[in-house]
Parts: structure tokens; C-alpha cells; sequence
């Protein structure tokens, strides 16, 4: 299982979250309390919206813990909007191209969970990518292939929709290959000005999805860096942090949120044919 | 541009020939010559047989000169039938997965060349793979499509038939996307009895590929490694070695070669339907 | 904390200790219990006597869990005696220069442990290096620095006696400079025909360290590999191992122990002037 | 024989000249013409003066050519001054604490050349550095001390004269262990408002370095991204590049400059007592 956070708000060095609040996502990912996956140590990567029209990535096949360059990186760099991510696995290769985020333009796409039984279903789902975005999947991951579907079925026109509609394909892919209820995921997706983020699973069972509030929930993180984030931050985030779960609202079972400029909706969220 | 080189005698230790041979391996990497490509630093690999039914295979994406390891595990280890690859690419991206040889069962394979305009052909290819075979591709380069589809083809069957219907595959599909002489390759493939090697290109125009005659031509290598490898020791190459040039036999455009126990026998190849 | 292993006996793949037994080091490299290191992440390598004089040596930064090289070398390579070393730390830098084993010629030593406040005490323990030995040290770590005073003590000689006197010293420099109970270690130590092995604090309270009195208790371990061990095979761990803790016989504080051909004794280990 | 080369002028992102320049220093990288050196593949390191008190560091073994994180990071990020280095070596080992930048509190430092038969005066050397410093050394190349040695004898305060005294000891020290001229160098130093350069040796043979003159010279690298480097931008570099020779200005063997906001000075340089 994977961790990742997305936050949004007064443009602040991402050493501010990743490394110096408490119970930070690196802390985290040396020390999961969950029994599968002790640690996440299996790749890192982050994606920031900075000057450019792009946003920059940086991942590493190094636990996040020990890599001088991401340490130094996250204190240069300022941001407005970032996506992290920790990759604990025992399916897809290790390598860089399968560390999240993946990009596409301007987008940037986390995930964790998986699809199920993906070594039968992954032939069949990489046909119904766009051929003109084929190209693109560089790795391996189930996670960069539900990326490019949802591309296909047009993410960076309406994204929710398309996130629905690759959940559709999957779910109806598995049942073709006997694989009933293959869908696991949260999923976080960025075009630099909103963060979409998705809970859902197909045994209604998916992994737990969280978002801040308020910006003053946040200073619970760290008292010395809410001021820096601004009333308009929020933070999302895969997984209850440390003793501050009361803090941190739960994105129900089958739901969406979108999160821009501070306001947040939370839909219901089913695949769609 | 790729080089490799195949080995089959004596069991002797790789560095043997990777580093301790005037003009080895590794020296090429740091200075070819070829304006395009001035080094061989984007990732290196090499499988052999030793005592197990599989070959191992240690690849990595630092230059083979700066790599640690890999002096250590050719000091150490000890095979009678290796194949030995440095990269070269601005093509796919340098990850492990992407090194060479590439591996299935006892099977392992390397390639110098290239299927160009690849990433107009890589989806229709890609779904010529044997489904079955489809979920051992883990990397993105054209070489381990080829692989693959030489394997869909029958490769552990009958070796060079499989390859010559990939190449005929290869080359109508290019044809039917414009790519009118997609192919260009010198190709190494073993068993971990036979070395089969291939030399061929769409316009006539492959890549070298050299082998020795005798035993005796690779004492221009370093006689005192010589003694060790044993009579029917024979070595195949991509690329002329220094001022040796004249103790290897060429391989002809459209041609391919069996080496076995000392054996050599060099037949025509073209693709086929 | 780091974790450490050491084997003799009849010559075995080294994944049949590091992978295939139950409980085995790569397993626990992932999930320590201890709260204050949560992960061995920070880097592997395993040195092994093989068919050369001098042993054979792999080290990575990789998490050993995620080292495809690594898990090929332990399947093709066999050995009689090798040492493994899983790292966590929050001090010396990753890098594989950092990892152990550390060799010098014919000899491996891997250590659990640290000397307490070194950069207090870093560079008179330097100096006390004999200068002829003073090149071979590549890294930055406190155990490398150890291993360099006790072959400055003559650990080629009579490795006990070394130890002895580089535990001495590290203790009087400590006091020196006002650190009155530096050390805290068990080390391993080997030629490639015995093992040696020291458990020892300044305070009294080393980390712990034990042994396998006999082939039958490795049994536990995985019933299906003991029998290629031999009957003369022992196994040394630096940490109990899962719930088979009764069959390892512990190293008491203050003591060191030689294990040669199956034969073991304990005597006791104090520093020396 | 390594390259660099430093930067200063308008805000620019750090690709405008590592990248985008004609024969830029990553392009130097992979086709050095010298027969010693085939090629830099043996680290890469970039320092950079941003939004923060302290440089950034970037530092990879990958050879810069295939480093995806290194193309993203100097897409993203903007500096007025920066400093960069691409390794080639024999000695010192591949890690990322041997590559260049050395980086003291605002302090960079890179180096091209080397000291001869540093192996017998490393120790010595060392003993000279300032005990307070000595934990600062986290690698093992000469350069890296030679930077320690000179901030030992004040280049915080005083840059020059404290080169001067570093070179000095170097050079007693040498002659004092049979090696009569083993200095060898170009020095690129810089607090983040200032760049100092010096080019000696002890045989009055040192390797080049090159400043330009006036930012109309520059254009020659790349007529677009000229006019964003501004008036007072100025580069300095090991090598001369290119066809362009002409337009870069030599420092002449024994001498050092200063460049400060367009205005350049050149002065001779000696080891001092």
C-alpha cells in the first residue's frame, strides 16, 4: 500500500510538509503500522505546479528518507500545488517510471491500491488507450495505465467523469476475466489549479481518503508553518496522520471531492459505462 | 548505437574478457569512436550460464566502468557460455528493465539497432505478443519487443526461423505505417548451449558483427588469457576490436550464425511471413 | 540499528539463508519491531568466500528487499562462508562506500552498534590508523574506522586480541573527550575459514548477538534447506529471530566467540590498554 | 579530467546553459576529444543560489546525460548564479559525496585537475584541517579537502590569499613525501555574489579556464537565450567550447579572477607560506 498528500494553498517550500510537519508523509513512510506493507520504501516522487507552464517531478527509486537530493530540493523550492507520493510494493518493478506522480502536460495523477489480478487484465486495458497516448506509458504500474484510460476518456476536459469511466472499464474488464471486484483505489489528479480525488473500491472497501478542512486544522501539523500556508490551504491525504485524526474530514466510500482556492465538494463517485 | 559480445569455451571467470582483453568491453563503452554516439554510458548487463538452469543476470544503469559490483561479480564468478551488453540510446528511457540481455527461462538475448520510427509501430507489435507472453515485457525498449515476439514465434523451438518471422513482422507493419525499412540490427540469442547470431537491416545497411575463427585468433586478445579459455573457446562481437581487426571473421549482411562446441556455421537470413 | 549474519558450513546458494529460510534477513530488513529504527532501508551487502582467494563483495543503497541483482547473485552464487549486513541509520551518509562488509584482503567484519558521539571522536581515531592502511578507507562510517584500528592491531594476527585493543582505545578517546561510555557493538569477523564474533558495550548493555549450537537447530529455520547445510553449518545473527528465539543460544555481554568447521566457543571480551 | 563551469547574470533557469546552449557542458560530457578522458560519465553535480540562504545541491553518479530528475529540476529551477561539474576519474570512487559542488554553509566549490599521488599526502593533509571542519568531509577526493584546507585558513573571509595557503601546503607538504609538483588545478569558488577562479600548477602546466568578457560574447552560445542572461552576465568555464574559442577570454597559467556583477578581474596567483 502507498501513501501520497496533495496540498494547495500559499506557496511554500515543500520541505514544509514533506519534511518538517509532524507526522509528515516521510516519517510516515518509514514506520506504517499496517501489518502487509511495513514500509514504504519502494520509491518516491513529487510533482509541483512552480514558474513553468509544466509542472517540474522528481522521483527516486531511494526510500524518501535517504535521498540528499530530495532533501535539498524541498527546501529550495516553492509552490502553490504539489502531489507526493511513497511506494510500498511487491508487484511492479522498481524503477523510476513507476514511482508516481505521472504526468501528462500539465496534469499529475497519484494513486493507491491497485487493480487486482492486473497480470489478466493488462493487456486487454492497454488496447483501449488512445493509440495517440500509447506512446506515453513508460513503466509498468496498474496505477500509470488507469492514468492514460482516464486520459483517453478525456480527464483533461472533465475529469471526474473520466476517472468513472476508466473505473467502468476496469470493473467490466475484470468481470470478462473472472477477476469480479478488481478495483482498489484512491487517486489524487491535478491540473495545477484544482486537486480532483476519488475514493472507491469495487467491494466497497477502499482505502481511506482524508482532507483538511480548514486551514486552522492544519496547525495542528506544525503551529510554526500554518501561517505560512494561508487561509485558503488544504491538504489531502491517504491515511488518518498520527494523533490528529480528529482534524482530518474522511472522504466517504464511493465519493469524489474537488478542492480549488480553498472550497471543497465532495460528490458521490461510481463507475460509469 | 549498442555494443555486445558473446562468449562460449572454457568456464573462466567474465572479467576474463569484459575487463582483463585489450579492447574489452568496457574500454569500448568509455570510447567509441562513432560521431553519433560518443559513449556507451546509459546502463549495461550481462547473463550467464553457471550452475543453475537459469542464467543470471546482473544489469545496471551506471556506466559498466564506474560500477563497482560488476568488477566484483566478474572477478568472482566463473561461466562457459556469457553474452555481455553496453548501451547506448537516446530512445528509451535508461531504467534497468531497459538493459540487455534480456531473459526468459534459460533464454537470453541482446540486440544493437534499432526498429525505427518505433513509436509509431510499438502498439501494433506490442499486440502481436503472445497474451501469454505479454505480462514478461517489463521494460519499453524495441530490443525486448523483439524478444518477445521471436519468442511468440517459436524461438526456443527453432531459433532462427522465429526470428526471421519477427523481422517479417517487423517489416510489414512498418510498411503498413509508412516506415517503409523499419529494421536494423545485429541480434544475440542463446540457450546456454548454442550462440545464435543474426545480422540483418531492411536497407542492407546492418551493423557489424564479427566473430572468431579459432581458438588461436583470440590469443591476439591477451595471450595469457588464452590458454585458459580452451581450444573450442569462440567469441562474437558487434563491433571490430582495435587493431585486431583482422583475426575476426565479418558476418555478411543477411546472414546469421550457430556457434557451438567450437562449431561455426554461417547461413543467409531474410525475414519471412 | 543494522542487522547482521554470518554462515559456515557445507557451500549453499546465498539465497537459501538471505531469502528462502523463514524469518530471514531481507524479511526482517522490512519490519522491525524496534520503535527507534523502524526499517533497515538504508542499505545492504553481502561478502562471500567463493573459488578466489580474496571474497567476493556486493553492496547496494537499494533496500535489499528491492535489489533485482541482488536477488539473482544470491540464486547463482554458492558459498561456504559469507557474512550479510542490513543498515539503518540516521547518521553516516548512504552511500555504498558506508555499507558493510568491509574487506580488506582475505578479510570481512561487519558491525551493529556505533560509537557514541564519533564526530567527537572521529579524528584522533583516525590518526591512530596505521598510515599504510590509512588509503583503504572509503567511507564515512564509525564501523569502517573500528575495522581499520583493529588491523592496525594486527586483527590479521590474532583477531581477538585487535578487537580487544580497538575497543580500548575507542574507550579512552571517549573518556578524553568527555564521552564516558562510547561503545556499543557486536561485530562479526571473518578470514574465510573461521568467524569471529564480539558482543560488547561500554555500558554493559550490547545489542545482542547469537548463535546456532548446532545444525539441527537450523532446522526450524526452513526444513527443507538444512539438510544441504551440513551437519557442521552454524549460523550467527545479531537479533533473535521470530518465534524460533529458543533454538539460538546467546552470546553473553562482554563475551566473544570462534566458530570454525562447526566448532564454537565462547570466552569472555573485554577492552584492552 | 573533469569540466565545469559558473554562471552569473539575470535570473535564468539553470537548462538555458546546461542544456540549451550549443555544445553545452552536458553535450561536452559525452565527447570529450581528450585520449586520456573519453568521456564525464562519472557524477554530475549543479549548485545554485536561489530563493534561500543557503545553495542547493544536486548531485547524481548518473551521468548527466541520462539523469530524468536533473533535466526536470533544471527546467524548473531559476538562478542568478549557479556552479555545475561533470567528473571523469580514476581514483577517487563514484558516490554522490564525491561529486562536486562542496558546498560550506553559502559556500560552493568545484574543481578540475587533480593532486598527484594524493594517496601518500591524504593523510598529512588531513591532519591540517581545522578539527571543527573535519566532520564537514563526508567524501574522499582531494578536491573536497583541498575546499576544507582552504576554508581551514579563511576563504570565508578571504578567498584568494586562503587558495594560496591551501596550495602552498600542498605543494610542502608534497615535496616533503618525494612529490615534487603535485598540484595540479582550476578552482571555482563562490559565496552567492562572487565567483573566484584560479588556474596553477606546480609545473606551470595547468589545465585551461576561460572567462567571457562581455554578454555579447554569450550570444555565440545560443543567440535566443542571450538576451535573457542580461548585461552583466558573464560565464566562466574549464574548457574552451567549441568552434567559439575565440570569444572566451584565457586566464593565463598562475592566475586568478574575480567576477562580481559584470566586472571582471585578473590577478596572478601564487602559493603562499
Amino acid at each position: 500500500m502507498c501513501r501520497w498528500m496533495a496540498y494547495s494553498g500559499n506557496p511554500v517550500p515543500l520541505e514544509t510538509l514533506l519534511f518538517n510537519a509532524q507526522h509528515n508523509l516521510i516519517d510516515q513512510s518509514m514506520s506504517s503500522r499496517s501489518a502487509e506493507t511495513p514500509t514504504n520504501g519502494d520509491g518516491f516522487g513529487v510533482g509541483w505546479y512552480g514558474p513553468r507552464q509544466q509542472p517540474g517531478l522528481f522521483r527516486s527509486i531511494r526510500p524518501a528518507w535517504n535521498d540528499f537530493n530530495l532533501r535539498d530540493l524541498a527546501a529550495q523550492i516553492d509552490s502553490r500545488l504539489f502531489l507526493a507520493h511513497v511506494r510500498a510494493t511487491s508487484l511492479a518493478t522498481i524503477q523510476e517510471t513507476n514511482c508516481h506522480p505521472f504526468r501528462h502536460g500539465r496534469w499529475l495523477f497519484v494513486h493507491n491500491g491497485e487493480i487486482l489480478e492486473v497480470e489478466k487484465l493488462r493487456r486487454e486495458l492497454l488496447l483501449a488507450v488512445d493509440p495517440a497516448l500509447f506512446g506515453g506509458i513508460q513503466g509498468t504500474t496498474d496505477s500509470e495505465l488507469m492514468f492514460h484510460l482516464a486520459l483517453t476518456f478525456g480527464l483533461q476536459d472533465d475529469p471526474l467523469p473520466a476517472l468513472a469511466r476508466m473505473a467502468g472499464l476496469v470493473e467490466r474488464t475484470g468481470r470478462a476475466y473472472g477477476v469480479n471486484e478488481p478495483l482498489w483505489m484512491t487517486i489524487g489528479v491535478s491540473d495545477g489549479e484544482s486537486i480532483w480525488a476519488v475514493r472507491y473500491a469495487s467491494d466497497g472497501d477502499a482505502p481511506t481518503l482524508y482532507y483538511s478542512r480548514d486551514a486552522k486544522d492544519l496547525v495542528e501539523l506544525n503551529p510554526d508553518i500554518v501561517r505560512v500556508l494561508g487561509e485558503h490551504a488544504r491538504a489531502i491525504v491517504s491515511e488518518p496522520i498520527g494523533r490528529f485524526a480528529e482534524i482530518w474530514s474522511e472522504v466517504p466510500q464511493g465519493a469524489a471531492m474537488h478542492a480549488k482556492g480553498g472550497a471543497i465538494e465532495v460528490v458521490p463517485f461510481s463507475p460509469s459505462g
